[in-house]
């Protein structure tokens, strides 16, 4: 057993025999079940800093979204002196460390892909130097000419035309939650004694592929918690040892996070659930008389005034499927422990609460995870806090906890990894409404054209038959699932080669479990056809080479979203069918596979791409996002809706299950408590019946139009919506989006 | 079935279906059985550029064996200009292209290892731009660092100890032919065209890591081919046609090894199996009378010269191991079809014929495939090459065609390969003369004292009882073949992730087969050393701490090279008894396991860390190279010693059993025509009992100690000898590889 003088004042064995962070937490922790009087306001420095901070935000915006940008310099974990908020300010910075040497300045990152890394400079009037370009495209290979190296003629195709969607092999994949917190608790030092443990053990000298591999990782391993040490001497601070107060643990565990963000530019960046352990941090010191809770909270707040930062270099087509720069710096609060406490703590409450003290804001990406039984006054608060600043999002820790115990984080919007134990191979989206449309025309592109899949029959009949279009269904769906599956076992295949993340893995066990993450994307217009077809009879109209392009409904049915079984049922039959088919095949490292149903704000663009639908839905309308029922389908009010969602089971869509509501205040109530009490209600009700996710946003219409016509408006600059998975400062989305959120079903009534 | 113009005149129609060139050999080819009387001279172009071209091998020799190096260009196939041997007399090379910008000029090639790649150019006082010193350290990976990564603690140590030596793991591993001759017959764009078929084809749609793996080796081949183009056209040559003439057909296939020699420093880059080949394009422009035979000779002599050039950048540790800057651009003429037909052509000899028109030289490494069935003119002749120059090698066609086919080539020393279908991952050599002593002391290392090997019981008697050193030398082989089939297999996988050789497979099948070579050095000492513990008594002589670290022997015992059945037995079993427990391993990509007896001249470096054996030799001398006999072992004569070599089966050891002799010229008789006759009785005999190599050297060993004393004679200034597996000039030799030279038997009767 290990002993360490900065773990003076710590409970608990094990998790000093092996490096095991939930341990520690659970041996150490305060749960608080009281309410959020103890808070405490913005200091000084906080307010000097955020309006610093607020002031260079505005001058990004001005200059069309990015404020500066790195051309000559690879980005790395020492790649740079130290940088500031403000050069003037910076003795105010309790938590240290950017990007790059300047505050919102986007570095270079071309390991993902050089045509990129150089297009996202140009786009912004930056040019590149030509010795980078040279390097990576004469000497190192990147993540995404290796991926078009290898893709098939079938897949280009199926790219092409947009029923795989999203993939990650034009950007890093993403989705891996270090485990920052070890940096706090154990120190650099020891975690690379372990590495080197690890691998002196591994394979125990048989060297087939996969040993080889693993080996050559833990060296990269190695060496990334070497480079974490010097980035963070560059700042000041010895990192070899563990924290031994409140200040050094935010800030170790930062630099952890720091690392992450220095070397990958992954869609989703997240900082995982730490709250309840740095409440243990906050306490020990507090108890001790060396902290005041001013001073915590200022560390809390500074802490999160740097993930307010966190920016990626992005070219136009990557925006328009994730619109307003988001970089899922997700932060977990709450849940509960697998012994039925409440992991509650002040920690969690002042992670809110800079939603109060520096305004609203779409990064760090707050996520409660919920339960029924935490303590009615944290409940109260968050949903005080979501009424306040549409924020935050919810997720059903009763229903994640049995898959993923109580230490689980989530990687990006919705999706569950254990922290330190378990990556996701993220896999973006099948377009499934897409394939419906194939089934019937045989593999034949409706908007281009092209013969996509299979040349299988189509179907030739004026009215659409249900069970000819369930069998072909079917068989469109099989070669879906098998041409998806294969592309993202080619595409993770070429991210470990080219583009391995050394740091976070570093922070993580090195016999990992992996996830392969598909997705879902047309989720309620496939539930929304297929009743029209059944319930209603579904005419097609064919153009002038047979192909089918548009469809007319004669008679109503049963839509998703109405708490309708009729509907319903088929939205389960769905999610059973496409994830029976991608377990079936073979996937990349052994990885256990996964599906979601969650298009973040793709909905628009995998719209554009896709047909007519027997739904009703207009080509080129965008999709509805998640697991939403389809615009204008809710008829019943919000429950109705929420309990159509209740009827998807989680463990069929392990990856998450996406659900974005907007609540006019009104429908709450009229005083602000009773809103409160209303929202716990409808939440408690919801998660109760077993739904995955809930993103929360309480305002009218009125109010998006408002700042979608004015967004020059000072009450705007920060007004923060939830979008399918995330959350957006709304005038910083392009219009078309705007539109879109505006045309989302806004419940009048419960 | 594809038709090209430049195909006029050639018969044949499988070898236009599909890439074929042995099929177009057998369908094209003009056997030869006549005498050497129609060669012609050296032109008054090939006098001079080859005076040219050895005034700048004088120059190199005189700067210490470096003539100039690059250390701002990284090697590539169109990294530079053209070259020429002379500017001024540029016109006069009718096969042009060279490595560099300027003749004899070392290329910079990083991608093996950018440390070795440095201090390659520091040894000979040249500085490396700093520039690509940190390319190719921060931002791309090498192959040696990668190896190095991924090695566990006792790869490293048994490594450190050299029972395990001569690793590709520092260099390129080379010993893959491609088949240049596809490059003159079919030219660049059908060779794309059809790897881009056999990217569209692999794997169908199933994308598991090895298809995954080759689809990207298939992208970087064409990218290869396409780069092959660039490379003629830089020389003002279109190679994506076939090549439509003599002149065409030896410039073609040229580019084709040239693209070889600009891209991978591999150990052995050998050249194929192009003779006859090339004698189809030669005999149709003799037959339409528009080449004379002078030009034919001139254009092999000017390909020869530049096979005679080639040369890479190495470290002081690489040229101990391979003394005298060898390349291995192994040339093979002669060999039989499957048919029966003798393939030697007019071009056979013109090969040979090189050795006289520019004299004796160790480049290309001549190989004759041999068999007693071949013309007796062409026996005649070759034996004659011999004797005047001790340049050539002879390999037992009789005994590799049933396992290769009758289009193999020698893809390094003596190693033969398919052309095209296959190729070898190279292995170097475990240390089975070291591992007895490991055996005798229980995984302690003789020099080092180090615990390498596994913790067995050592031998602790006064004398060597036999029974239980087999036992112990069993146990402790099974440790060594597993060890080094793993580092092997490490070594493999990374090498093609660090280091593919894309332009050479490019020239070769996509499904190739491949052999995993692995090879055994110290061969005679333990079959000495066992026969002296069997037949004679080997006391023990330990150090203070046990170790047992010499042998006295009492009595006499039978020794391996004298025809001794006794002694030999011991050496098949011993052979048998390796690849056996080498067979039981998973090799690398499902690659077929070999072993070769051949040590090269490494036999130097291993001996010298090799402790003292019970068959007498002392600690420190060199081991005896190859599959040859022990140092003064060979009591009986030359025949005898033949006789116990015929013994080994090649059948267990396809990676070849190299055999080197030396005999005075007056054992070989007086006049000239009775050596000639006396030299083929004596390889007829040999490779009709199924013996698979021999090196023939004609000279004295006072011609030895003369040549040793006074290098600047003019006489010796290509004074050429055959070593294991090469040929080098015996000048370039460092002083301890001359002595061991001069050690050798020198056979005085037959």
């Amino acid at each position: 057993m290990v002993e360490m003088k900065e773990w003076d004042g710590f409970d608990g064995r094990l998790w000093k025999e092996e490096i095991n962070v939930r341990q520690f937490i659970q041996d150490n922790y305060t749960p608080y079940e009281g309410n959020e009087d103890f808070l405490t306001g913005p200091t000084e420095s906080t307010n000097r800093l955020w309006d610093a901070l607020q002031k260079l935000q505005k001058e990004e915006r001005a200059k069309g979204g990015v404020l500066d940008m790195e051309t000559k310099v690879v980005s790395g974990l020492t790649a740079y002196g130290p940088g500031y908020i403000d050069e003037d300010l910076k003795d105010l910075e309790k938590v240290v460390g950017l990007q790059t040497d300047k505050p919102l300045k986007r570095a270079f990152m071309p390991y993902g892909g050089i045509k990129m890394a150089v297009q996202a400079c140009e786009t912004y009037g930056y040019e590149v130097d030509p010795l980078l370009k040279e390097i990576f495209t004469k000497y190192h290979k990147t993540h995404n000419t290796a991926v078009f190296d290898a893709y098939t003629p079938e897949m280009l195709k199926a790219r092409h035309n947009k029923i795989m969607t999203g993939l990650p092999d034009t950007y890093g994949r993403g989705r891996i939650v270090g485990d920052y917190r070890r940096v706090a608790l154990y120190g650099i030092d020891f975690l690379i004694e372990e590495k080197k443990e690890d691998k002196a053990k591994c394979g125990s000298g048989s060297m087939k592929g996969e040993v080889i591999r693993l080996r050559e990782e833990i060296a990269e391993q190695i060496r990334a918690l070497e480079g974490m040490k010097e980035m963070a001497a560059i700042y000041g601070y010895d990192i070899s040892r563990p924290a031994k107060d409140a200040k050094e643990a935010i800030q170790w565990l930062y630099f952890g996070y720091l690392a992450a963000i220095k070397t990958q530019n992954g869609a989703a960046m997240s900082v995982g659930r730490v709250s309840t352990f740095l409440d243990i941090y906050f306490q020990r010191d507090l108890d001790k008389g060396i902290i005041t809770e001013e001073e915590v909270q200022e560390l809390v707040d500074h802490f999160t005034m740097k993930l307010r930062m966190v920016k990626f270099a992005r070219i136009p087509s990557y925006n328009q499927l994730f619109s307003g720069d988001p970089v899922w710096a997700t932060l977990d609060v709450a849940g509960t422990g697998v012994d039925g406490r409440s992991m509650v703590t002040k920690t969690d409450y002042r992670f809110l609460h800079t939603l109060e003290n520096m305004g609203p804001a779409p990064e760090p990406n707050l996520t409660v995870l919920y339960s029924s039984r935490l303590p009615e006054n944290f409940k109260k608060y968050a949903s005080k806090i979501s009424i306040a600043t549409s924020s935050v999002q919810y997720e059903n820790d009763d229903a994640m906890k049995p898959e993923w115990g109580d230490d689980y984080a989530i990687c990006c919007c919705v999706s569950a990894t254990r922290t330190g134990k378990e990556m996701q191979f993220f896999g973006a989206r099948a377009n499934l409404a897409k394939c419906l449309l194939y089934a019937i025309n045989g593999g034949v592109d409706e908007k281009t054209g092209d013969q996509v899949g299979p040349k299988y029959r189509p179907i030739t009949s004026e009215y659409l038959d249900y069970d000819e279009v369930m069998e072909r269904y079917d068989d469109m769906m099989e070669w879906l699932a098998d041409l998806y599956v294969n592309t993202l076992n080619l595409i993770q295949y070429m991210h470990d080669k080219y583009y391995y993340e050394s740091a976070e893995l570093a922070l993580m066990d090195t016999n990992l479990e992996r996830t392969f993450a598909t997705g879902i994307a047309g989720f309620s217009h496939v539930i929304d056809s297929l009743s029209a077809i059944k319930y209603a009879k579904v005419k097609v109209i064919r153009d002038e080479n047979g192909l089918a392009k548009d469809y007319e409904i004669e008679g109503d049915f049963p839509r998703y979203g109405n708490d309708d079984d009729r509907a319903d049922e088929i939205g389960v039959w769905l999610l059973k069918t496409f994830m029976d088919k991608i377990k079936r095949h073979h996937t990349y490292r052994r990885s256990i596979p996964t599906t979601s149903i969650l298009t973040i704000t793709s909905n628009v663009v995998y719209g554009k791409a896709t047909g007519s639908m027997p739904d009703g839905r207009k080509a080129g309308e965008p999709l509805s996002p998640g697991a939403n029922p389809s615009y204008g389908a809710e008829q019943n009010g919000l429950l109705a809706s929420l309990n159509s969602l209740t009827k998807l089971p989680y463990e069929w869509a392990l990856d998450g299950i996406s659900n974005t509501q907007t609540i006019n205040p009104g429908a709450l109530g009229n005083a602000e408590e009773e809103r409160v009490d209303n929202l716990v209600q409808v939440m408690d009700g919801y998660f109760d019946q077993g739904a995955h996710h809930l993103n929360v946003n309480v305002f009218g219409k009125e109010k998006l139009i408002d700042a979608m016509e004015h967004p020059e408006k000072e009450e705007y600059a920060n007004f923060t919506i939830r979008v399918s998975g995330y959350a957006v400062k709304f005038i910083d989305l392009t219009k078309e989006q705007q539109m879109d959120v505006i045309a989302r079903t806004c419940h009048d009534h419960m």
